[in-house]
């Protein structure tokens, strides 16, 4: 398959360098054509491997992962083109977070919307999916680094993309299909991006990132 | 241990009727003297039970539990009066979820603010302590009623506070004591009342409250 990747960060590298090492055409798109970042990634990693413009990266894929920093989401989106996007399946890996006030950082956006649902009414032609964004860069691509089961939260408001997705994180990445929980339409977002004030405290509490949530599910209650 | 229950509801009655279980007094608080179901529920629990006004629960515990509505928390804790909560331990089981703007309900306070912080700014002299707030009534009081490991997250400013509550979760209620994790002081508390969107979510998916987030820690990652 043909994958754009947004952002040249951890989580775009990690995500690239692991969808590449799967056998798809991986192009990595940033604010510049002449990205040294993403030049590298692509000399380094192969010849399914390419870098250029988010345009040219959104072009290119036909799924394409929003690997970008939250508070600038958006604009890196209107860069990579609303046309480039039409149709397409976007991963909204991103979170809202806001580090402009201190630490622990607060979310730009939260509770009655959600950076996935600004992004969802700004490209209504793109099928935006919300997944990823719970995990550190390094589970995403590698949940058994964490033994055990633990989950990935999924929405959208497509559920052909979101199977396509799902399809991407099981077979691709390695989680299991029962981990992979489908929370909702794309208003979902709301929940799973709240999810990272509380990560953010447990990361401060275990100075660590190899941790995740798993949501643990008994028998409906009796009478 | 004389303890003040806030409230009627299936938390209150739930919480209530496990400490009088386990030996301690407890008096139930409600709006009115003249509760009926706190006057039933004293009178079929035993001689250790009672029921009273908010004032007369505050200032009857030595811990105190607000099991009221988070929309009307701030209220009764006024009835229950500022100085029969001054010294106490509060343990602030409610949370801020608005049903007015309808389902999935939203936050009336979150990001950066929560209702846990705006009681300890309301009562300086009170030592609020945030817990128990993620799980089910009914999970509260029978942790092993979901098999396996699963947390509880605690925050609060007050050390020696913390370890009194913890106590009660532990030896009282039979939460495992590495299960219950301290994430920090009340502003975390942040963090634990944004977990409840997703729990709204998640129990619309299983259609039942038998669920609870066990966060899963693998050892720090090399290099």
């Amino acid at each position: 398959m043909k994958i754009g990747i947004l952002g040249t960060g951890m989580v775009g590298e990690s995500l690239a360098t692991k969808l590449a090492q799967l056998g798809h055409e991986v192009k990595m798109g940033s604010r510049s054509a002449n990205n040294e970042k993403a030049a590298a990634w692509a000399r380094t990693t192969g010849a399914k491997a390419s870098a250029g413009t988010f345009a040219d990266a959104a072009r290119f894929g036909e799924l394409v992962f929003n690997c970008t920093k939250g508070d600038s989401s958006l604009e890196a989106l209107r860069l990579a083109g609303e046309q480039n996007l039409a149709g397409k399946v976007l991963v909204d890996v991103s979170n809202p977070l806001d580090f402009s006030k201190g630490m622990p950082p607060s979310l730009l956006v939260s509770n009655t919307d959600s950076l996935a649902e600004q992004i969802q009414r700004a490209f209504p032609k793109t099928r935006v999916v919300k997944a990823l964004n719970t995990v550190n860069a390094f589970l995403m691509t590698r949940p058994s680094a964490l033994p055990g089961d633990h989950n990935l939260f999924i929405c959208g408001n497509d559920a052909e993309a979101k199977r396509k997705v799902v399809g991407v994180l099981t077979e691709g990445f390695g989680w299991r299909a029962g981990n992979v929980l489908d929370v909702g339409d794309i208003t979902a977002a709301r929940a799973t991006e709240s999810l990272l004030p509380l990560w953010v405290r447990l990361f401060g509490r275990f100075q660590h990132a190899n941790f995740n949530f798993h949501v643990v599910v008994g028998p409906a209650p009796q009478g």
